[in-house]
C-alpha cells in the first residue's frame, strides 16, 4: 500500500511496472503468492457482492466490465475478447482493473491487467487442481500453446510439482515458442503433433484454445479414468471446447454458476444439470475428488473475484515500492462541494509549462 | 483524436488537462459543444447497447459502473455517491471513464470525469429544458447550491438564455459560495430564504441536493402551471426531492426507464405509471411540452449515453491537443500471442532508471 498521498492521486502500475514486479518477484513465486490471495478470497466467498459480468457483444469479439466486492474493497476489471486481433498485431485480450475503498468509493489503484489476468488465471487454475487433481501428478497436457500457455505451465510447477509437459496446438509455431519460452525453467517437454498424442499419459489436460466458436478440442475417447481437466479456453457464448458427452462422464466444479452456465462448457448442459460450486470444496463443505478412477473437470470462465484477488495482492505488494507512477485522476477542490471553484482558482494561476 | 501511436499506450486526460481543456475553451462554449453530442446520442438512441447502470451498494454510498455502446465506439464510467465524504474532504461523486474501440476492443482514452460528469450533467438539463420547458423562460430557481449548482447555471445560460437565478440550499454558505462564483459571468442573482421563496417567479426549477435520503424539496403548493422541474438530486434508490403529489400533476420525461424506475422520483409511483422517454421527443416520436399550462418534469438521473457522448466529445477535442498524457496500459507484444515472452525480454533489458 502506497504513503498516504494527495486525495486528488491514484497510483498506476504500468505494463512495464508489472512486467519488473513480476521479474523482481520471480514469475513462480509471483504465482504462488497471488494464489494465496485467490484461495483466501474463495474461502471469504460469500461475503462478496458477487455478479456475473456485463458483456456487450460485437461481431468480431466482446468488452467486459468484472465488478465484486467485500464490503470492504472493491474491484472492477475491463476485459476485452477479440480473436481476430492478432492479424493486426494486437492481443486478443487485453485488461486493465481498478481497486477502490468501499467507505469512501475512491479509487486506490488502476493497474495494467493484462499480464496480470494470464497470472491469475494460471494460479486459479493450479489452486483447482491442487483440491481436484489426482495426488501424485507430475504430466501435463497443455492444448492450446498461446497466450496464456507458459503461465499455466509455470503456475502447475509452481503449486503442484508438474515437471513434465506435452504440449499440442493447430499451429506449430505455436508449440514451438511456448517450448523456447519454457527452456531452461525446470520442465521437461515433448511437443505433440495431435491431441490425442499430448493427452497419453498426462494426470492433468489443460485446454487453452482461443477460437470464438463450439470446438471440439477434446472427444470422449481421448480421457481415461482419473484425470483431472482443466478447461480454461471455453469461457464466452458459443465458445467451447470440450465434447459434450466428456461432461457427462465428469465431475464438475465451477467458479460462478450463473455466469458458467452462460459461458462455460456447461452452456452445452440444461441449466439444471448438476455442478459443484468450487469455493465450497475449499470451504469443505463439498468434496473435490472422491476416487481415483473419477475424472474432474474444472470448466473455468474466469470470475471477478480473481481479479479482485489479483488487485488486492498488488496493492499489497506496492508498499514500499516505487513501481508505480501517479495520476491525477480524482478532482480535489479545497472545499469538496467547491468543484466549480477549483476551475476558477486553476484559471487564476499561471499557465503551467505543458 | 490524438495521432497514431504505439499500441501500447492509452491518452490519459487528468483532472489538470481537464480543467485547462475547459478554461481554454471557455465554460460556456464547452458546454455548448458538449450539449451537440449529448443531443445528437439521444437522436441515436435506438442503435445504442444499453443496460441500467451496475451499482454496488454499501452502508454509506453506492460504486457504479455504466457501460454503454453505439456498435462502433464503446464507453464505461466509474463513479461513486457518498455524501459522507465531504466531512473527510472528499468529493461526494467523484469518476472517471474509458472510451474504446468496438473492433478491437482496445481503449482510446482514460479520462477523469469527476468535472465532465458535472457539465455533462448540466448540459443534458439543459437540453431537456430546450424541448420542455416554456418558451421565453428567463428565470430559475437552483435549490441545493452544492457542486453541481454553478453547472447547471451556467448550461441553462449558454443553452437557454436564463438570465436570472434564484438560490436556495438549507446551508447559507453553500449559496453564498455560488453566488460568489457565478459573479461577474452575466446573470442576475438572487439568494433566498427558503425554497418557497426561490420558486417565486421561476420558469425553470432545478433541484440538485444531495442527501442520500427521501426528501421533499419541493411540495405540490410550490408548483405553479407552466413551470418546467429539472429533477437532478434524485438519482438512487430512497433518494428522492420531490412530493409524490407533484409527479402526479406533472407529465414526466426520463432517461432510460429500467434505470429511473429504480432511481429516480418516480420510483415513487407505481412501475407501470405512464412516463415519456427523452429520446423520442428529441427525435419527434413524442411530444415534449404541448400547453402553457402543462407542468413538465425532467426525472434526471444519469445514463451512460450521456457518459458516452462526453467521453466522444473529448476524445475529438484531443485531435492537434497535447492536453494529455500517455500510458502504457495496454501490454503489446511483438507478437501478440507471446506474452510471457515479453517478459523473457523485458528479464534480457538492462534495468531502467526507475
Amino acid at each position: 500500500m502506497p504513503a498516504e498521498q494527495n486525495l486528488n492521486i491514484v497510483p498506476f502500475v504500468s505494463v512495464e511496472n508489472m512486467m519488473d514486479l513480476v521479474l523482481a518477484t520471480g514469475a513462480e513465486t509471483f504465482l504462488r503468492e497471488l494464489a494465496t490471495y485467490v484461495e483466501e478470497d474463495f474461502r471469504r466467498w460469500e461475503l462478496f457482492d458477487k455478479v456475473a459480468r456485463i458483456a456487450s457483444h460485437s461481431r468480431d469479439g466482446v468488452i467486459e466490465l468484472m465488478p465484486a466486492s467485500d464490503g470492504q474493497l472493491y474491484a472492477f476489471k475491463y476485459v476485452n475478447g477479440h480473436p481476430k486481433n492478432t492479424r493486426s498485431g494486437r492481443q486478443t485480450v487485453t485488461a486493465f482493473g481498478v481497486l477502490s475503498d468501499v467507505d469512501s468509493g475512491y479509487p486506490l489503484l488502476l493497474s495494467e491487467m493484462t499480464i496480470l489476468t494470464a497470472l491469475r488465471t494460471a494460479a486459479t487454475s493450479a489452486i483447482a487442481a491442487k483440491y481436484l487433481a489426482p495426488k501424485g501428478a507430475k504430466t501435463m497436457a497443455l492444448i492450446g500453446n498461446g497466450a496464456q500457455s507458459e503461465f499455466q505451465a509455470l503456475a502447475f510447477k509452481a503449486l503442484l510439482g508438474i515437471d513434465n509437459l506435452r504440449l499440442y496446438d493447430l499451429d506449430p509455431s505455436a508449440t514451438e515458442r511456448c517450448r523456447n519460452n519454457l527452456a531452461g525453467l525446470g520442465l521437461t517437454i515433448t511437443a505433440c503433433r495431435s491431441a490425442e498424442e499430448a493427452v497419453e499419459g498426462a494426470h492433468i489436460i489443460t485446454t487453452a484454445t482461443a477460437d470464438k466458436r463450439n470446438a471440439t478440442i477434446l472427444t470422449d475417447n481421448m480421457i481415461g479414468p482419473g484425470v483431472h481437466i482443466n478447461a480454461v479456453g471455453g469461457d464466452s457464448p458459443g465458445k467451447t471446447e470440450l465434447h459434450r458427452d466428456i461432461l457427462l462422464r465428469s465431475s464438475i466444479f465451477v467458479e460462478y454458476p450463473p455466469q458458467t452456465r452462460v459461458e462455460g462448457e456447461i452452456q452445452q448442459l440444461p441449466a439444471d444439470y448438476p455442478v459443484t460450486e468450487f469455493w465450497q470444496v475449499v470451504t469443505g463443505q463439498k468434496t473435490g475428488r472422491d476416487s481415483d478412477g473419477q475424472i474432474t473437470l474444472f470448466d473455468s470462465v474466469g470470475f471477478a473475484t480473481e481479479d479482485f484477488s489479483a488487485l488486492r495482492y498488488i496493492y499489497d505488494r506496492l508498499r514500499g515500492s516505487n513501481r508505480f507512477e501517479n495520476l491525477d485522476l480524482v478532482a480535489d477542490p479545497d472545499e469538496p462541494r467547491d468543484l466549480f471553484g477549483m476551475l476558477l482558482r486553476r484559471a487564476a494561476q499561471p499557465a503551467t509549462s505543458k
